[in-house]
Order: structure tokens, then C-alpha cells, then sequence
């Protein structure tokens, strides 16, 4: 067991970046026995015992999207048909592979990007990496995202790095989206809204002639909250 | 617009077989614009708009498991590595391609067995179906079962078709499964415990010293609720 | 306790004409002592410890309708004063008791007529009987409805057995009901609304001709849930 | 419209006999058509649209115990049959005829005994007063309930007058109660536990010795929640 | 040990003057340790252990407003800045001394007057009284209230005592309040409005040319729920 | 209204240190009238029609402590009769000036200390500043928290800055707490326990020797939900 003392403590505030041991592990029930005897079925405990959001998994590789979530983005991407997926904030790399594996199936021939100030943390074999690249950018300097320009479109931009989200958003209005290209927040969305309301309403509301919010996929699931944007027609201004 | 005097009316009652139409047909918002202004994002409303349930698919075929179950069988495939998955109802074929796609993703040779009593409504395109085979059987007759032998192990077994459940789950424990297979009601143990709660608890008794609950998968989901199944070791009786 | 191999299982999927033991069974707290001491009030757990709907009973016979259900029939009854009451499903036959002494209290002469495939479950002591009749018929044959003709009105229609609904209820729309007449769907139209919503919504569309739905009771009951309706005035058509 | 200037007004808070009208007025529906249109069956409103407390009527007498606690009580009448029934608190005398008709139903000849300081409000017809007699007497004054001697066992006494509870259920105890009768505190419980807790505790917990708290009864409706009380052996103190 | 037949049972159902041992005593965990081990953090039992309402408290004196009541209150007050408050119901007076402090601390000038027909068990300390006072007065009796006139304003006047009250509200109208002068109604609307729903309403509405609610305040606790009015400028009638 | 491409957007995921306008501004109703007409007083919405978090304020100061945080701190505050409130995070200065006026309502002589990065935005008019000192250090450089040393006990510790909490929790255990003195965590626990539960629960338990959590205030509120520590006697290491 740890002491307080001798132990490096990261920052957890820091939802940008960092979290857990981006590893999979599976769940370990510590509480009953994983086989219940069936002539005790009626007395079984109905809660799972662990965790259910550190549990999410692709084929080995931890999954911070909800199922609700995955199926919500399934169904844009089905619609959709990206040729271009960017999401930033890689970690253990599983929404990369599970983009991937998505859009393979499908039929498409689609670039998963994935974006982080440190990509030492990616899980993905490196014989799994086929259509996804992964690359280093800074959310706070946006000269870092140049590398960005000539992807194909249709695309989806995912912000699940959660910092400078709204400068990042501006910067992918200007110089990324084409018309019905999405820009997604995850996560964030109840949290500024119960923290910050006035700045979010105020911030959104200042792209209502570039954005709207996609009904059919903002209400589906709670990390996709009100956080599904589409690209505009462009108008002269 | 349809009158009741012309209509056929199908037997909704019969969950095991019918349903509506087995192909997918993408939700649609007839009560709001599905563009919403961002100048009033704060007044968007907050539910679908659309029946959820109807609204599940995978890659444009209706998929009557909803997100967590599809997270927990996931896993359960991803832990087990089966070689056989065979599932008693087919209807529009959605879950046999799901399994199939997700034991393909994961490297697995896994034969995936879909068993109904009318096979027509399969959406599954001709040429989707590697490793997926469609056989037609009566639950009610179970001699029909016959051709389920000699399957690979480990194999997973799921009643999706809600009719003479437990005899069937006798059939299986005494001809298919080995020890470590899975036998998974989905759907109805709620009903079951609603209406027949003394019925229930006494058959599922029964299978003490040949089946036993996995916890881990049993709660994860309502559609799985106390429904999922492990061969115990066979014992000398 | 019984062994799996040697059990006769009933097919519990049938909703339609099956269930449990249809003798009443007092409940019985198994996980508590029934007297609880005053000065451990506070600590006396809150749960029933039994299942509720398998408590429901009227004078010692089962009753499966729930007591917000019975306050609503009870409603009905009181308003429109039937004189004949129809029940699809007769199982241990608690409902046809119960609205006979409704109806009895209430000065009415009014005759309750069970139906059912299989009457032989029927507890309703013989000297009971009074006001009361039974009948064999089959819901998937409805010639065998032949014999319900020349009922006297005002009279309720209640399907309870949940088999080959709507083309039953197309028939007594054709051959029963006058104006101000009810047909009741009990119990099935949450699953159906969940399972089958566009058969559902289109079947009860067909009929916006001949019937209503009656708002006092249609939300009064999970078990009415939407499911009174009132026959329309006839029109030329 | 009344106006304030003009009006009498009704202490609200005497709980302990007052209340609305005690004549039955069936619910109106005022902010919807009652019959509902089936093409737009799945729009319907699913709220009530009116107080279902003061919907509950019996036989054209409100009654103020709401579904769950009338099937709680016939449970107990059915389990006890109980020859004599005192009810504190007569109101509309709906309870009164309710247990009437219940228990001669159950072929049970049992006297109900209603109680209250102002027995003018009954609205119970003449000549539906079998084996109902009322009784004026005052909570706050015990000698008034002298009359009450002499009473059939078993016996069921409830408080449904809320004035003075503890000290006339001691009296009760002291008087009235044999072994297995019960007392019941109807309503009250929740709010008291809410706002004198520690006397609540206190005063039930001085009654060990001579009641004991009945959980199959006690948990059963939010009316009777945790008031089902039952009389003790007598004890050689 | 307390018994039964030596306790003297005060009536909780007179809600109005009552209550609990009005002196503060601090929650006690009697079923966990207060000090709970970080290495078993995560097991951590997530329910109080006690009744919160009786924990409430300002500076040891028993306050009868729960949180949200405070904050909803605090700020009334800082808008309308009264130069008195009536409270009927005294209690242990944590109310009198809390608004007391509040208005102090917000450099007003303001006199908060304590009404019951029982002062004695006021628990404020002698030399805490500072622009507190008390007054004895019977809510049945109006001619005690004589004694309220000339007070200062704006005034807010708040019924704590529930007898009696639309009576007195009625006289509060005519004798005390000013344009924009508050009267409030504590903790029995949500009673009120299940057990009397008819008469309350026909009361509130008979007052509605002379009072209006507040919508700021009128939803934001539940003991303040739809009971904070505000005088309306008087008309010419 | 503003236009994205002219706006300057603050990063919202940083908790640390930014949020709305600190000035407080009086909730609006801007979508139903404030004064509610009585004759329809059945009808009004029960809504509040605006955010409530960013309602909370003391004596027009913001305060982001919602009603149930301030009444248990203001228990904690009662019991503990702290010399000296630490609070990392001042933002308005609508805490600091809530805990002065509480400590000095109770007559303790408690020096209020807020700490941030940014002082300038804090609210307290300066002739309001008695007992209160701000005092600017980082989070991240814990050096410059040695200006905090030799503070009088008993001592309490608030991280409200959501920056680098567990090693300024080490930093505090180490050179700042005394037996009984409290570090407390605002707001952040549930989110950790989200995202990164196994280093939450690993952190905590590594200062089991030198804190525990007190139940008395670790479940009071959402905000100190789990987040209260107490400083456990020093032993011989």
C-alpha cells in the first residue's frame, strides 16, 4: 500500500490530458462470487459492483464512450459516410481504433486522425494502426493545428481534449469545415452549463450563422449532450 | 390512411417471431427542425422526439439490442472467444451480422448460427453472409433442434425468440453445452418475475447443479437482467 | 426441490392463457420477523419483501389487476352502469368474481361472461357463481365469438389475454359494441409500444373511425395504460 | 368568483375533521377533450389532468384511502375477520360503508363503528346503514369513548382523526384491545416523522410491550406506512 | 426506558405550536464511526445516519427552514431590504434570531417580531435579543393582533404557526400590508393541496385582487412552494 | 449580440481559476410574468426559469456554495470554532466574506485567508475586508504557499481552486494542519471518481495514517460529497 509521502501525485483537475492507466483491465467482482448459485437466483445483488464507465472496452483497448454514445456516433457516421474523423485527445487510443473499425466495416475509406500533446499513452498495436494516424498538437497554440488543412470531407472534429475548446472551434469553423461537417464537444457540455452558463449560451450563440446544433444526435446520449454541431452553409457576410 | 376493416392485424402478443418491419428505417423529427439555431441553443428540447428502441441498427440493419446490451455481449465475446454463437430468433438478421463483424474484428474464427421458424425477413445482404448460417427450427419442436450438433466450443447460446424457453435450455444443457458455454435469456426475466415470479424461480432452481448466473454479465443491462447462464463443470450425478 | 431434467416446463412466453397457480397464496416474509418491536421502530426495513402483484386478491381469489387498476374499473363501472361485462382470459377467475360484487354492490344486474381456451382453472367456488358465466372459445378463431351476440348494453369489453388483440377487437366493433360501449386492451400496450410502436400506432389509427380514447381512464393505471376506448357514434360511411 | 373580503374561511390545518366537500364530484377533465382522437393516439397527454386523491370514491361516496391502502386493508379484514371495525373520523362515511360492504361480501358479520365530534357531514343514504352505527365523541376528551365498550373481537381500530392519536391509542390499549386486534394510525406517520421525529420514536417505542408493528401491513401503502400496529399477549407485569 | 402508560402524549397532529424539544442537539452517528479509514474510502456508507431536518441549526438554536429556504429568504430579504418581519410561530426562535442576523449583516435597520400564544420556549439567550420581539397572540383569537399596527415598511409577514391562516391573511390584507409587501405561507401548501385541493384553491383565488405570488420565490424551496405573496397596489374597489 | 469571429474565448474546462462575471446579477424572469395572478394559481409553472447555481449569493455577493455546502459548513464552523479558513480560490470573494460574517456572528475572532492566482476580480467592497486577507500563491508552485505557515488553530482548509489538490494536500498535511484541523475538497470528488477512480481511491488511501474522512459533513451535500478530512493525531512513524 502507498503513503502519502513518498507518492508523485498527478493533477487530476486536468481533465485535458491525463486520467488513468490508459490500459484496459478488465472487471474484477471483489464483493460476491462471479458464479451465483441458481437455486439463490431471487437473492441475487442487482448492482454491478465495479465501475461501469472504467470498464468501457473495444477489443482490449478502454473505451471512454458510453454505449449510448457509441451508438449515437455510430449512427452519424453511417450517415454521414467521413472521410475524415479528427478527435482530439488520443490516450489509450480506443475511440481511434473503434472509428476505424467502424467506418472499415461500413465500407469506408476513412482517416481516423488523432491528436494529443502526448501520444506516449496510445494502446493500439502497431500492426492495428492501418487508417489511423495520430499527431502532436498543442489545444493552446493554434499554429500547432496547421497540419490540419487538405482533409477530405465529409468530416467529424471531436473535441474530447477539453481545453481551449471554444478558440479551437473557431479556428476549425475557419479553416476546416466544409458545409455539413461536424464539430463535436464531449463530456463538458453539464459542466460548463452548470459552472458557466452565461459564457456557454453566450460563446454558442456567437456561431449561429456558421453552426447548428443536429437534433437528432444532441439529445441521444448524456456525454454527447447538446454538443453536436453541423456546419453551416456558407453565406457571403 | 388505413381502415380497420381492411386491415390485417398481425398478433403483437407474439413477441417470439413478428415485430414490425425488419428493415431500418432512420428516425425522423416530425415535431422540431432538426437544424436548431445556436442564438437558442439554451431552449432546445431535451428529449428524442423518437421511439429509442426502433431506432437501433448496425451498419443500416435494425438491431433489437440496445447500447448496453451490445457493450455487454461485447465483452462476454471478448473474455470467451467463442467459436459458436447461436441465436433463436433471427428476424431482420442484425444481430447475427453484429456478431459476426465484431468476431471478424476480433480475430475470431466464430461460426454465427441464426435459428428461426420463418427465415424471410432476413435484411442480411447475400453477400454479408460469411460465416453466418441460417437454419430453420421450431421451438416448440424440439426435434428439430437435432441439427445443432457437434458445434465448436466454447459456444454462446442465446433464447431471442421467447417461446418454450426452458425446455429448450434443458435440450441444451443435456446436448449442446460444455462447461464454461453460456445460455442467455434476453428480454423477458422481467416479465417472467412480473407475471410468473414463482414459475420462474422454481425452473431456473432446477438448473442449480448444471448452470450458474455470471455476475458479471448478469446486471449489466436491462434487456440481460439475470438472464446470463454458465455451464457448471459436469459432475458425476 | 426439484431437478431440472425431470421438470415439465410451461412455456411462460404464453402470456396468453397460462401463468402461475391460479389458487391465492397469502403472503408469506421470509427475510423478517413479521412482528416487528416498537422500540426498534426505526430501524424496521421498508420493502414488502414479497411480490406485490402476487399479493393482489379479492376475497381469497388472485387478482391480477393491480388497485389502481381496481379503482378505476371501479369508476367505470359506477358511470356507465353496464349490464354486461366481457373478460378475454379467465384464469383462476378473481376478475369476473370482483366485478360481479362490484356490480352486485351497486345494484346493477349485470352479467360477467369469462372466456378462455382452457376453464378448467377457474376457482370461483360452484355456489359463487351467481350473475356469473363462463365460456370456451378461441381467441385465434373467431367463429367460436359467434355466441357473445345479443349481450344488452351498455356493456365493457376487456381483453385480457392478450392473443390475436386487434382483429378481436375489429370484431366486436363489427358485432358488439353499440355507441358509449368500451373496449379495454389490459397489460400489453407499454410492451407493444416498445417492441412493435409503428404496427401499434397504425393499428390503432385504423379504428379512429369507430372508436376514442377515453381520457378519464386511460391514464388512471399502468395496466389501462392507454388502452380504454369508447365506441364512436356510427356514421354512414 | 368569491372574494376575500367576503369569505369564510376554513382553518386548512385542522386536519382532525374538516376537509372539502364530502360529496362525491367526478373528476372533470377541463384542459383536454375526454375523447381522444385515435389517429393522434400517441400524442395524448399521459397526466392525469385532475387530483387523483380526490378522485377515489366508492359507490358514489368519496373515500379518502387510496387504492393501495384499500387493498392492504382487505387483506387484513380477510386475514383477521374482524367482528367489529371502529373507525375514528367519519368525514363523507365512505370508509364506513366501504368496510361494510367488504366484509359482508366476506360473509363476515362484522359492526363498523365510525366516531367523530360532527357526524353531520355523512352522506351515507338512510338506508344503506346496515350494520353501521356513528358515534359522537371527542378525542380530546377520553370519557366520551366509554361507549365503546363491550365491542366484538377481533377488532380493527383506526385513527383516521389525527387529534390526540397516542393518548387514545394507550386508552385503546388499556380498553379495548384483546390479543391480535389492531390499532392503526392512518396518514400521519411520514409528516410527523418529518417534523417531531424524536417524540414520534419515543412514543411508539413506550407501547413495546403491548403492540407490535405488523409488516405485512405496514409497508404496504403510503397511508398506513409504518401505523399497522397489533396488539401483544398480555403479560403478567 | 419509556412506558406507555406513564408517558404523557402531546397531540403531534397540531402542527400549529408544537413540535420537538425546541433546544438544539447536535446529529449523532450511532450506526458508523465518525471517523471513517481513507484506505476503506470507496465503502463509505452515502446516507446521513440522522434526520436532517431536526440537524438544522443557526449558531446552536433549532432553525425550522432548510437550506434552500434560507438561501430563498436571504434573498427576499436583500431585495425587498424590509424594516420588519412578523413571524407567527415562535418556537425555539432560531428563525427570529437568524433573521435578526441577516438583516443586520445587511446593514438594515429592521425589527423582527416573534408572534405564538406560547413564548415560553423560546431558546434565544437574553442578550441576544437585539431588534427581537416577542408578542403574545392567539391565531383564533384576531383581536390579539391588534397590536401588530403601525409597523414599519415594507414588511414581511410570514405564517409559521398554520392556524387559522387565511383568516389571518385576510386580516393581514386589511390592517398590515402595504403595496409589495410580502405574506408567506410556510410548509402546508403540498398538504393542503392533496388533502383540500378545492378550498385552497377558491381561497388563494378569492384574493386575487390583492395579492399576486411571487414567481421568484414561489418555486424555489419546498417549504416556501407556491406560498410567497406579494400585496398588489390597491384599487380603487 | 456577438459574432464568434470578433470573440475572445476563455478555456471553460478550466475550473482553476476563471468562470462567469464574478459580479453577482439578480436572477431574471424572462419567460413568465413575476407576478402570478391567484385565480390561476393552480396553473403557474413550477419551475424555477433560471439557472439556480448561478443564483446563490450572500448580501449580493456571488457565492458558489450552494444552500446545503452552507449549512454544513456552517455546522462544521459551530463545532469547530476554527481560528483561521483557508480557501484556495477566491474568485469573488463571495465565500470569504460569508465565512467572516458567520465566524463573527458567533463571536470567534477567525482570520479568513483566500488564495489564488488572480485576485482581481474579487467583489468585496474594501471597507469590507475586516478579518479577511487575499493572498496571491499558484497552485502548481507550492512554494509559494509558504507565506502560510504559523496560522492559528484550530485550522481549516477549502481547495475550491481545483488545481493540483492531492500534492497541496500533502503540502498541508506536512507544514499546515494540527490535529482536528479539516482539508476539505469542494465539488471535484464525483467528477475524479468518473474519470479516474483507481487513482482517486489509490490517493486517498495513501494518507490513511494522517486523515480521515468525517461522516458527520462527508455526505451532506453534493458539493462536499466524500471531500472531508480530518487531520488524525500525530503518531511515532
Amino acid at each position: 500500500m502507498n503513503d502519502y509521502s513518498a507518492e508523485e501525485f498527478l493533477d487530476l483537475s486536468k481533465f485535458s490530458g491525463l486520467g488513468e492507466d490508459p490500459a484496459y483491465h478488465p472487471p474484477v467482482l471483489s464483493d460476491r462470487p462471479r458464479d451465483w448459485p441458481l437455486d439463490q437466483w431471487d437473492e441475487a445483488p442487482r448492482d454491478l459492483g465495479y465501475s461501469d464507465f472504467s470498464r468501457y472496452q473495444w477489443r482490449g483497448l478502454r473505451l471512454l464512450k458510453d454505449p449510448d454514445t457509441q451508438a449515437a456516433l455510430h449512427d452519424l457516421v453511417f450517415e454521414l459516410k467521413p472521410r475524415t474523423i479528427v478527435e482530439l485527445g488520443v490516450y489509450g487510443g480506443g475511440s481511434l481504433a473503434w472509428f476505424r473499425d467502424l467506418t472499415r466495416l461500413m465500407g469506408l475509406d476513412t482517416q481516423v486522425i488523432g491528436i494529443d500533446r502526448d501520444l506516449s499513452r496510445c494502446q493500439i498495436p502497431q500492426d492495428e494502426m492501418h487508417n489511423i494516424s495520430l499527431r502532436e498538437a498543442d489545444c493552446n497554440d493554434l499554429s500547432t493545428f496547421e497540419q490540419l488543412k487538405d482533409l477530405a470531407h465529409p468530416l467529424i472534429f471531436i473535441d474530447d481534449a477539453h481545453a481551449n475548446t471554444f478558440n479551437i472551434m473557431r479556428w476549425a469553423v475557419d479553416h476546416l469545415l466544409d458545409e455539413g461537417d461536424y464539430f463535436i464537444i464531449e463530456d463538458m457540455i453539464p459542466y460548463w452549463y452548470r459552472y458557466s452558463p452565461q459564457h456557454l449560451i453566450q460563446y454558442l450563440s456567437s456561431f449561429r450563422d456558421v453552426l447548428s446544433m443536429d437534433m437528432v444526435y444532441a439529445n441521444t446520449s448524456p456525454q454527447l449532450d447538446r454538443g453536436v454541431f453541423r456546419r453551416l452553409p456558407k453565406k457571403d457576410r
